[in-house]
């Protein structure tokens, strides 16, 4: 592609779709103002690229309880001071405290002419095999009912749970969640059927050799058998050895877990210039499985909430409303830090505006999902419609894992959505690092969002809350109830 | 980001904005059961990211007159006939032969504490230094107004031209375009001012040390000084030690221009079921910039473009219309193949319904840019709004430069437009190679295009021509009469 010059792009036009709404126009041209200012400062400035290099180099490894996690909590405190958010303070939860230990090993006992070992992560939260390993035949299933037609062949055996991710749906998360529920409910399911150990293929539509971890979850009286991820090319040779014959595997993980540790979550705000009692809340979550930086998963959210804040501040523009930033503990595996920010801020939440998350990578913006009653989605659809970002699309979806515990007191959800094209090439892998985040992509995050914050922050009109729902509190009350680590798919 | 099951994203939703238009709901429907199936086979079979692949291991350094061109040729040829397009042939044009040479050294002499030697490429087309390279002192511009206003001062020395890439523009396209006019007509307005060479600082909003080449064009009657593109890094420490006292560069190019070659357009296509004389033209460059691998620039379009056709015929997918992939020759320092196929096929124009080009990059689909008129871009929009891959937005905007020789006769162009924030990371340079390329990105790019086409091929309507342009048909005529490589900015 070469410049001609007569026929450069102007894109910007992508940008202005939906700026009718019920946003009367005068009260919109200030803020349109506010988002160019707000797009060429953070484009112009590139902080949170800086921030979160700055993360992945002093706490890489933070999963909770450990004291990279601790190191990560520290950091963000003195960042968000350095940053100049008010009221900075750390508030407490109960993290539980896993480690993965020092030997994964898969190795192939037979075929006899395929021996050598599987690229394999334990899955967080696995108990270990016994000292000297476990050897087993293999039997691969592509799902739980397959599973338990087999249940005769299966026992005594390792199960490798070897459904592909979808590599047709355009959101990769949706590729995710038809293959997640193997890693998190393998291992019991396999355990019901007698086997010794569960292996699930990575959850990625490529065919690499780059394992996967993440949660999983026992069930609740089912004997713990030890659990990792093979790497889909792994995945795949395993199930072509099946086909001409038995395979046998050689599993030894020494991954504990310990006692629950103290953690917190870091909070830091821009209070309001003249509502600071109504709050919006913006974050992501700190803790970050400990293979890789956690860069996209989800420092990038980290540092894009933060900056947001700091970016507002710096260019005078304090709204009529707080944001508050909150950098969560714990979403890896047990939700602590969600669930102990909507239960130590219960009175607050009926002031609570909105809630935005971004946990889905630091990548190019497409826009908001969120759950929000029609009446608000028309104010974030008219706010979105003034981003110079791209990011402008407003559609029905999830917000996020930390700021779903305020879901049941009506506070709308908000997902930042970025393109999901690249997110499962490392997600939860060792190669989430801090090189894999682009600097342009990154900070058009970070201009969506402090852009959109400001708009509802700012606005005359309080956003309308949704409705609270029964069941909803109901099942948050129960979730609550059972031990961290143990009550959610992570 | 883990999974929380309760709240997979259902973004497909992104994909269906636009539906409502002219093509009849019952007409419409087919279309949309197409467009599933290409998407599906597409992601599945990943055939576009093989066939680039193939690309740039068999012929990565393709520029015009090259024997890689030479070999890019034939590697096309073949690759049609094994991908199943029809009629598959070459057509002749004749092509600039420039070689880059075997110096390319801009040292520092001076300021003494910085010595050393700076990262640059020359620009293709430019003339060599003496053999034994020239030395001069530099003046340092942002823009040609200051290099008038400063003629006196800077006779006899090497001009740079400083001025920045705008990192805050969405498109980055509108970046380069405010910026690259130096590296085009910088040799030409440095020598009428008595300058003996011109350094351009890199056209990318990134700061690095990465140049990047390009073409550029000596204004006629003016002296031809050598020239030659800075990484940015490169270009910042110059500015930064002039603030201090005198530079002093010592610069050797030994590039050369030799005869023209013959050369080739590779020609393609799927005859059209019941109106095969009605033409929708796709395609890319096949020449590319001698230092990388023309990865994304433009082998990703040639692949799309050969693959899109491809997978029509694989899914039995045989439209009314004739579509015909066109890899063009000579896009990057002439257009001698865009000018030659508009030139040849004259006759057949006022049949020609379409023409698209993929010329953007291999990224993730955000839609189309055209210059149709509104019946058209109704038509258009509607087809793209069946489209699976996200890229559903059709926009004002350019076509591509090979297609748009064929503009004056009242085609229909429409230019492929993926996501552009790390086009310009890689852009003319050695890092712009295959493993920068992202399967999914570029497939769904696939899907789109083949999407699109065969929608437009399939109509029953023929899609509605643009005006004939008198104004448009002069500058083409004009431009034709010029000699390769020498009446465009590159």
């Amino acid at each position: 592609m070469r410049a001609l010059l007569i026929s450069i792009l102007t894109c910007s036009t992508l940008a202005h779709a939906q700026e009718a709404g019920p946003i009367p126009a005068g009260e919109l041209a200030p803020i349109r103002a506010a988002v160019g200012r707000i797009h060429d400062d953070v484009l112009t400035r590139r902080e949170t690229y800086k921030t979160l290099g700055d993360l992945c180099r002093v706490a890489p490894k933070r999963l909770s309880g450990s004291p990279g996690a601790a190191a990560a909590v520290e950091w963000a405190r003195q960042t968000m001071i350095k940053l100049g958010l008010e009221k900075v303070h750390l508030e407490p939860c109960v993290v539980p405290h896993w480690t993965r230990g020092k030997v994964e090993v898969l190795k192939v006992l037979a075929p006899a002419e395929a021996t050598g070992s599987l690229k394999i992560l334990a899955l967080g939260g696995s108990v270990p095999t016994p000292k000297a390993g476990l050897s087993a035949e293999v039997i691969a299933v592509t799902s739980f009912e397959e599973l338990t037609r087999r249940a005769a062949e299966a026992k005594g055996k390792i199960v490798l749970f070897n459904r592909p991710f979808s590599a047709t749906e355009l959101s990769t998360f949706k590729g995710y969640g038809g293959a997640v529920g193997q890693r998190v409910r393998g291992a019991s399911a396999a355990a019901q059927v007698g086997a010794v150990a569960a292996i699930v293929r990575s959850m990625t539509p490529n065919l690499d050799d780059v394992p996967h971890t993440g949660g999983m979850r026992y069930a609740p009286g089912v004997a713990k058998v030890p659990t990792a991820a093979v790497s889909t090319r792994g995945a795949e040779r395993i199930a072509a050895w099946l086909k001409r014959g038995p395979v046998r595997l050689h599993l030894r993980l020494d991954c504990q877990t310990h006692a629950d540790e103290k953690s917190f979550n870091v909070v830091g705000e821009l209070t309001g210039r003249t509502l600071p009692d109504q709050i919006l809340v913006v974050g992501g979550h700190l803790d970050a499985w400990d293979v890789g930086q956690g860069a996209h998963d989800c420092g990038a959210g980290c540092a894009q909430s933060m900056v947001a804040l700091a970016t507002l501040k710096r260019l005078g523009l304090r709204p009529r409303r707080t944001i508050r930033c909150v950098l969560f503990m714990n979403e890896e595996n047990g939700l602590a830090g969600g669930r102990a920010y909507a239960k130590d801020h219960a009175k607050e939440l009926p002031n609570h505006v909105l809630a935005l998350e971004s946990d889905r990578g630091g990548f190019t913006p497409r826009g908001f999902t969120t759950n929000a009653n029609p009446a608000a989605t028309a104010i974030l659809r008219q706010l979105a419609g003034l981003l110079k970002s791209g990011g402008d699309r407003v559609i029905p979806g999830y917000g996020g894992a930390d700021i779903s515990p305020m879901k049941g007191a009506g506070v709308v959800q908000l997902g930042y959505l970025p393109d999901s094209q690249r997110y499962f090439d490392l997600h939860h892998t060792r190669i989430d690092t801090f090189d894999k985040v682009h600097w342009r992509e990154l900070e058009l995050g970070t201009a969506a969002m402090a852009s959109v914050l400001y708009g509802v922050a700012e606005l005359k009109q309080t956003l309308p809350r949704n409705p609270k729902k029964k069941a909803e509190k109901k099942a948050e009350k129960k979730a609550e109830k059972k031990q961290p680590g143990d009550g959610k798919a992570k």
